[in-house]
């Protein structure tokens, strides 16, 4: 399978996952968990698929614990929209939930998307082995808490009100926590559920988070807001300090490239079973939304 | 030991235990989750350590499922307080945290103080076997989540833009969720420790919670803005139908009264090591707080 038919596969099975386990909520907060669950690359499912199958770890289970760090990421982007944070109309080409609905809407399916993450991996079904679904639980909240995630969340909100612009170096210790975390949980959880060694998926998963944010960066400064389905040229306008600004376009496009041959290097272990893996990485580099 | 001293006991044991856990967190976020999990009746951690003690869990590993409820509790606190929910500058005689840092780090901090809920119970100093971690773990996200507490807490929003006031089965529906199952968790999570039965606590917490809320809502009518710490007279003032409302103060009294007599009843299998327990019963009906 081809890796553009293997990640429309991963989109396709993500979403009916998630669909399966949103059903019973009502009200309006359920509406609103749904509408912040539909769409998206998908790309935190998918690294964790392929490393579930680089790990043999049964699909139907991995498909669970991509459910589940898709419902964080969803969550943080409904709260990270909030107009006390960056104050986002738009998100995937739909109005943000505080748009659609209401702020207390969107606060509280924030809340109930994240409880709902730690839901799935613990339950029975996500593994038969309480131990991994305990481990799967520990990283995630470890990965997404105030010593990752939200740390991150929280050094980006103190640069916008500092004098003084992020260096290089803290801008990729805030981009490791803020977006590489949540990248590198599924590609461990592959590992975590096929019971091996997870240090050649997190060091895979290192270099491919920030090339990830590299292009990122570059994408709001060329990228297209129809494209993207959601407003470009943010950060430039409010003076923000990125690996753009930093590097140059030039410069920040050959160290993205430079950071995904690394992240190829890392997959050397797993030899032509890992070739869904390298095409992420050529993905999130050349991708346009 | 009498209850005002096993009371005040495990008050100092679970604000040690919380400490403990928050000192690694920096910034105006980790500031602000001490701040958020500082003080308060712990009556949710006394319920989770009394039934660990019935059901012969030890009090260490007891007092860290009482710290991960009392993170969910102070976390639920901090988004309740924002001006798009309840809006309220004071709780626990302090000012709130999004009056006292700002929104964004109050929607952080609750964030990251669910998420180290979660972290604590996985964690394999909770109990040495991962299942009953994972039981732990599922069972409050089954309580907190979109089904639970937050299902609770849109029903309390939904009322309030509602035409009609709720009728008393409608309170006790909303109230059964938004107060009830985070009252029944530390009940149930102390069994679950044990390998027992939990279904005698949640008998006994069920009633629990409901009296609990009825003199949540006469303290409201009755109370003293010192004593409880919190702005009173607000359901009266938004027109907000309550048990009082519904009831009057003399037939609220009574339900609560009857309510406890039931608790009480559901603790007999327990015998005489259940004392704590009951004057926790008599306590949440006689507290000024």
């Amino acid at each position: 399978m081809s890796f553009e038919a293997a990640l429309a596969r991963a989109q396709a099975d993500t979403q009916a996952t998630l669909d399966e386990m949103l059903a019973r909520f009502d009200g309006a907060v359920g509406d609103a968990m749904r509408h912040a669950c539909n769409g998206g690359k998908r790309l935190r499912a998918f690294l964790c698929l392929e490393s579930a199958a680089l790990h043999d770890a049964p699909r139907d289970r991995a498909l669970r614990a991509a459910a589940a760090i898709e419902c964080v990421h969803a969550y943080s982007l409904v709260h990270d929209d909030l107009p006390c944070m960056d104050d986002d109309d738009m998100r995937r080409g739909r109005p943000t939930v505080h748009r659609q609905w209401d702020e207390a809407t969107a606060v509280l399916a924030g809340d109930a998307l994240q409880t709902l993450a730690f839901e799935i991996l613990a339950d029975p079904a996500t593994h038969p082995d309480g131990a991994v679904r305990s481990e799967l639980v520990l990283t995630l909240a470890r990965d997404a808490g105030a010593a990752g995630m939200v740390r991150g969340q929280a050094l980006d909100i103190a640069a916008e009100e500092a004098e003084a612009p992020l260096s290089l170096d803290q801008i990729t210790e805030m981009q490791r926590l803020k977006t590489g975390r949540l990248l590198e949980w599924p590609c461990r959880a592959g590992a975590v559920m096929g019971r091996a060694d997870p240090a050649p998926m997190l060091d895979f998963a290192g270099h491919l988070g920030l090339a990830f944010q590299i292009a990122d960066d570059l994408l709001d400064v060329e990228g297209d807001a129809a494209a993207t389905g959601k407003a470009v040229g943010k950060d430039a306008a409010a003076g923000k300090a990125t690996f753009v600004s930093l590097l140059g376009v030039e410069g920040a496009r050959a160290r993205a490239r430079q950071l995904i041959e690394t992240a190829e290097m890392s997959l050397l272990p797993y030899g032509p079973a890992a070739a869904n893996l390298k095409g992420v990485a050529r993905y999130v580099v050349t991708r346009d939304r």
